[in-house]
């Protein structure tokens, strides 16, 4: 119920054509959302073109199947993170036009036509880092945005990522991945001008303590311009990436 | 050295008015920072015009008022934080000009005159966390944002974030302050669109182990456009704030 | 033993019929259970009609079957938690009246007929945390409670908690099972005026740390009627809450 | 605006003695609790006859005391947590009813009078525990509800909680300070069938890592009547205690 | 009330100069501790012949003295541990003949005449680690054992501890205090055939976490000997090397 | 090489058929252990008759039966602690003599016929506990004490301790292994007179972290007569124990 | 590109056969490992003469065979650390002259013919720490050093460490393995006068946490010559271990 | 006693002039350090020539002047680290030839007059980190090797460390100084090709805990050549170095 819907109501009153009572019913009896207090993310979702988004781990690959059928019957975009194998092939099965991206643990369905808006770099520090940066790769594509990629870019061997600086320098926002020490986001922002997403990962062994220690170096960055996600959260910080990045991009 | 300088250089050995020998002493002398390889964040401020930023804590009052003077001998906008009593004293005599913000325990001088470029919303879930929101809102408001301020609106009275919520979506990228539970950010990452940047501040006692408890629950926020920073850096969160509100509002 | 029988035995010492050395030695074999000093929970459970219940992890379908019949030959209603499908078969082959709750990994026997007394909300933040909230709806029930259910309700999409408050607020007691995050207690516990029971779950990943995450949010509520109990404990939930909501509903 | 004062709006719409618009802008403009979406704590307070509470740490004596005298201006009951002396002097000179509690760190003011309703017994392990343990006696106290105190009965003397487990068993609800290991709480969940708040104290040294040790005690409690609030958090656990005793004793 | 006063109150019954109900009341007045069923620390120590013991930490001196003179009245042996200089004063002031101990941080009154019973060796690592290694040594030589002492024998000098192994191995119970790694308890466990009692100390810094390190080092030692109290507990340590040296020579 | 020997060879070089040099080479190559500075394990126990021990986690069958076979072909009697099945088949094929004990996960062959020597009580506080505690209880036997076992007396039922107080305080030293709380170990060290050794077990879910809540709470007991071993390890807790309960009745 | 190469090109330009044009893009082509600005791990491998290292931790067997056989055909030494036993069939069928290490978890492949310069000291406290130790040993041993082992040499046996002093302290540098308590490092550290490398392994249980124990042992080291790895990083101690013992005896 | 005065006391035997029993008896009293067996940290050094140290934190000024001076009269070194303002006065007093480092809290005392051997390279990430980088560089200074500066030069400024690549490199050993996110030792070891020592600082806020974050960040260490010591341990890490340092440069 938006402000107009509200004055119609209001004007049915005035009219005589609706009680007071009748109104005081109607106004308890609807959803916080449709008074707008509240946006449930579907609705946003369908209005703004953002794809919807699946978390499958933890669901059987049925319910995934089903789900995102459901979901790609309405025309939008779909993404599922977090898929396995068998999630993949029921996936698939269903809906023959869906991706599998098996690195990034990802099944996408594009349905939309829209042009990329805005340029993420997504940077991972090892290989092992690899199928973090994919899912946050895969996302950002799916979200409309252009995508760069620069893997095995980790600070013991600083040429490489400084081979591939101007191109970095070019995005909108660079996400990156990194487990050990986490070390790369630091030096990733100390070469941008832009923001940068740091995902620690939970690549490692000993003491990385399943990526708290990169998750503790990410958020003691001595570069400001660091935010951090949770460990292994590739989706979360395309996600927000791609806000940023379209922000610079509004058409 | 950008292309342009390197051409010169090269067509000064074509033309023999260098030797190969003389350019290849000038190539290896140059600081990498001239090659375009890295630059300084003092270079990149002065050009930017962003300002010139002081972290006073473990400096005396009369190194940061010496730094502070140095700097603004060179006409930029100059921030310390984590400034204390005594700093600010000897700051202000040095420079009398400059603002002392106690709850911020920050010191500004502002000499650019540009118009404020984007909006940063800041809210801090409680009285306690205002310092820290403070930090964020002066340092963006120097950093040349548009700053609206939202304080006291923590979980546990919804009402009050609920009947902000209006401004707070007009905002390009909102700050959120909270220690405790830390559960305001992902209560705000659901009302709004835009990016939201999590401060936990070190505001509780016993089992919130200096800000530990509101970091970790900021990091799993289940609303995927919520980053995070270190406890109490609320500098840090609006430098990356003023770096994506310009992004949506380049001239 | 108590102040009645004392009394008995005494008179039988002041009649003669009992020696004092009787007595003493009679006094000493006693189990403290008999003399009040404690009850073993076996005796309260029988006398006040609560169910037996049967932590099932750790021990094998055939105990847990054996234990289940042999308390549900006594008359009481019999509650196993943490069940697999293994122990459910075993022991609904044992007991056919038994009935398996999967979600919750529960199995309950009810052979009393006594009307609930009291309203427990359960409520959780996510599908995920479906289980543990399961455990605690179906255990406040077979404890005798009337039990509403509002799952799916997490901050992210605060309409969905506002609209059911209504219902909510009529409960005596509250449960709010949350894993990530865990800031869905301080929410509803700033929504309601009844005491709020947290049950952390072990949903997650990264830096939820197995629910640590949640835990340590809920225990810094800034709701001051908010308490916890241990990570995916839906069962001790219940159990206070059942004690609660009887103290609102004695007949 | 409860459902009485929006038929009036609404009626005052039919009789056109206000315009669909104005209504509109009537409803918009309403804060939040005014509809009942949610209640601010200062309103249920004022209604409810609970006393308004001010958390002294970090705010100044002055600051205190004259939020404490703008409260007692409203005629309801005043505590003031966690006061120094300092507090207390500024306090009880601007109001010189209100008393000083220093053990417990608290000022209290009763300006009501109704009778006690409902019986919470304080426990506490140890008389290091005392401060906490009267922060929650004062508070249960000025809430309304008849307080026992049984202080020093630690586990490692059980004669000592054994001698008063009558007493202890008669009341509607127990809250139970300790430190160090923390084990109380589940000894007295053993001998009562009340529910049990468990309140971990910062009562210690080593390994007790401030009162850590104590919390993960008591959240692992093998008794399932126990719930637990944040380490030296005795108001907390008096404000739900207090919730708890009144619903057994409405009038 | 031991059986023999228990069989004198029945006897009193059975003579009819008591009624049951008399009876009756002093069996439920009786404090436990009178029953057997619990002994109060108080009754047991004046029974052993065991000193008095205060932790002075968290009392005020005169809080302290007052509790040591009470104590001393008795005629026992008075220990006071954690006692500042300010404590020191006021207890001798009041018992002259007290001594205080200021590297353990201890005060002591000894009024028994026993020869000493069993004997402890204590030992530590570092001069740092010296006075939780006096408060060991200084309590169990009030608690009447014969103690010497092994200082500064820490493991990066394996010729110091060898040195005195032959003293050590006489002992029937070894205290070793050390900080830092606590690597020294595993040494001395595989030299000696007796319980060694490790105590770690807050002696470090960094990562040694105030004792952390060394506790958990304790913990894991391949020298199945050890057993564990907590960090700079060297009065526990004491307590039951006391227990173990005295069990080795009972009278 | 004992002082005997030491005198022989300075002897020999006194009486000319050994040089000097060869006595110095002599001095120098004996091993240290002939010296007497260190004693190996493996004699320690022959001399002492005390049993051969093989951890067995981390082997193959195949390993610990051909060391079980070894150690007792010489006689002495022999424990292999955490054998699982497979490891318990393959000892007693190769030994048919020894003796499996599944519940303690531990294989025993006796060949020694001594009486036993002290009196150790092996309480736990749940039945899930009793793995460890018949760890704690076989080694004990086999290592030549009388064990009493004293299982399911946690502190949630008192009575059930309460009842066995005058056997338990008939030990020598008592071993109490506990998980969740871990709170039995300070209950029983106030009931008996002797030390306590805590066995902290990993049993528990959620914050009981894999038995870091029980073991942080037995560190922090407020009995000053317990100590503790790693979690899980009632081997150790067995071993100190007999070295303790031997000292109270060498022959 | 060296500076001869750099001289060469300029030399180019000055003829007149490079126009600036050219070498200026030819400088910005060049990869930055050309320009001295970092060396990329390969290049610098082929000129040491070091072994390749592949990480085969999360390769398939096939991904590492088809590496390995790669870098083999460069003619270098290869080395795969974490190998299985399917990894290693799969390098073995490829390259049957390379050696699989079962207990090291390493495969080598030796193809230089350079004779061992230093000496390595590889101790292990426990035969459980072996792997790790046997993965420094290979690794030292493929990089060109003699190496020594030293293993079972524990601190809960003093003699068997101090009976091969005179053999450690002929090595340049020593790796410690040990995980439990983590002693031994500072034990060794004191009797020898090189620097000490200490490897915390996570072999233990309980409060070992995976090697935490150790690692924060060795960190506290009393011996200052003590540095430290992560857990379980043969490997890295080994690399660090080669280069020190290398500066020891340069040709 | 070394192997030479070993074969004096056997000859005197041999020569009759001491009995076998006065030889025996001499060598059970002599020290084990005089045997070899161990050797005491003050003998080695006057031995070798390096300093003596006092860690002067917990010692009184005037027990570390005493100390000082003592060792000041042998005429060698003397090295005082963690010394306050009140510490070195009283030392300088005492002996005014000692040098106050106020930044590097260090007193030194330069007795010997050899030229430098090995070079250490001190890094450090910030200005922040410059106290312990300077107790690092004062301690490798008057340990006797030639030590180069390089401050300020953490990740988020490249060019700064890359600019005195060629410097670095010439080093034997390097030590790197890092707080927050204590990445800057990983760049460091891709650049260079000798042993780093990373020393993590106790420097940052927050989710630093104490250099926590950055010592977890250095032991994930991607650069194969980095070991670690404690946190702000740059006395271990010089002490380290220079060990390493002498190697490549023995006389």
């Amino acid at each position: 119920m938006n402000p107009t819907t509200l004055l119609h109501l209001l004007a049915e009153v005035q009219r005589g054509t609706l009680t007071p009572e009748q109104a005081s019913a109607r106004l308890a009896d609807l959803p916080f959302e449709d008074l707008g207090h509240a946006k449930i993310d579907h609705h946003r979702t369908l209005r703004s073109g953002l794809p919807e988004v699946i978390y499958a781990a933890g669901k059987t690959p049925a319910q995934t199947a089903e789900i995102f059928s459901r979901m790609a019957a309405t025309g939008v975009d779909v993404l599922a993170t977090r898929a396995d194998e068998a999630t993949a092939e029921a996936v698939l099965t269903a809906i023959p036009a869906a991706i599998h991206h098996p690195s990034a643990r990802a099944i996408t369905l594009r349905q939309s036509h829209a042009a990329p808006r805005g340029h993420v770099a997504v940077l991972c520090a090892g290989t092992s880092d690899l199928p973090i940066a994919e899912e946050a790769a895969i996302t950002a594509e799916l979200f409309g945005t252009h995508v760069t990629r620069h893997y095995d870019v980790g600070v013991a061997g600083l040429h490489r990522i400084l081979a591939q600086r101007e191109t970095i320098n070019q995005a909108n926002v660079v996400i990156v991945c990194a487990g050990m020490e986490g070390a790369l986001p630091s030096v990733v922002g100390g070469l941008v001008g832009v923001p940068v997403i740091a995902v620690p990962t939970s690549v490692g062994y000993g003491a990385s303590f399943n990526g708290a220690a990169a998750l503790l170096g990410m958020l003691n960055s001595c570069s400001p311009n660091v935010t951090v996600v949770n460990i292994d959260n590739g989706f979360g910080a395309a996600y927000t990436a791609t806000l940023i990045a379209r922000m610079a991009h509004h058409p």
